[in-house]
């Protein structure tokens, strides 16, 4: 690979953190911004058949190798190619997302998932993540202001659920400390922002030739 | 599990492995004879993505994630509940086949395609599976001749692959010594048949309790 930079963002849905990435990847020039699938049809294919309804009885590792699957595909015709090109590459959730929800959040083991992971993307680990951490009521509160409802019974299970998702990433923080940094997302969205934008101009000084 | 038996069979096409099956499946009764996908939907779903012909894209990768998804969904759905209620369950090809034909003939590796695979199946392993062994120039004859057709060049390019999958196999006999038997596919339908009876026999007498 030349000089590309890959920095993915992970964090609950209700930190901001789709919101922040557009506003980042606006400010460099060239960097490509993607998520996955990222319109590549294989992956696409595959994220299908997850996100079919019709697909109950769908085993929770039968899963995560399909997304495993999907990301491997995303990775070999979209993320590589520019990072070879020397692009600053912005991807919205990554590996770590597979750690968090179902590694440790479903269960099915941190260190299990990882392993497949590995496999899919070989050493290609991303060289920053943004962690954006929330309370989950916060995060809550935040998806409900948008959608203009208030909270419910099933809000709450949910909470349960995001409790466990959040322990996750602060595990996967303490295991690899040398790659994520966390940033405090119940912050205003400029606020948070600033604190991102300066934490990637640091990594691209701190790796410049 | 109670007292199910788990057979698999491998080998290359033309070693008569199919036709022979369904001979030795008729011979135990309440034995279940299948092949992933095995008409389970979800794994229907991901078979088709593997084999749509757009797909020119897929990665290698990608591809070995895929049958591990739909392995899995294969067993949780249909293997496991059989061996579960105490049957003997007949499976045409199953991990050995990743192994022998992505892992080695592939390139991808023996280990890291049984890693993943491990994830897919997790103890699951059969407690026998029969390797139908032909030499490749034999096997090809035997298709070719089913099809009414000669050897031609690509056939002789497939060859050059098959004797890949092959030493594959050899590699996966010697390191699973204890689960894995080797049969002269070589002689006469009867002949294979007989034989094959006799190993399975020898190991459901052996594991009586």
């Amino acid at each position: 690979m030349k000089n590309g930079m890959f920095i993915t963002f992970e964090g609950p849905d209700g930190a901001g953190k789709t919101t922040i990435i557009s506003m980042v990847a606006r400010q460099f020039e060239g960097a490509i911004l993607t998520r996955e699938p990222g319109g590549i049809d294989i992956a696409e294919q595959i994220r299908s058949v997850i996100l079919n309804k019709e697909n109950t009885a769908m085993d929770p590792r039968t899963e995560a190798l399909l997304y495993a699957a999907a990301r491997r595909q995303h990775l070999i015709e979209k993320v590589k190619p520019a990072l070879e090109e020397g692009k600053v590459v912005f991807c919205d959730r990554f590996v770590d997302s597979s750690l968090a929800y179902q590694g440790y959040a479903r269960g099915l083991g941190i260190d299990e998932v990882l392993n497949i992971n590995q496999f899919a993307i070989e050493n290609m680990m991303p060289n920053l993540t943004i962690y954006f951490d929330i309370e989950p009521e916060e995060g809550l509160k935040r998806i409900n202001k948008n959608k203009g409802r208030e909270i419910n019974r099933l809000d709450l299970e949910n909470l349960e659920f995001h409790q466990k998702v959040r322990e996750g990433y602060y595990h996967i923080l303490k295991r690899f400390a040398d790659r994520i940094v966390k940033i405090d997302a119940s912050g205003t969205l400029d606020e948070v922002f600033q604190k991102t934008i300066q934490i990637i101009k640091d990594k691209l000084e701190e790796t410049k030739p």
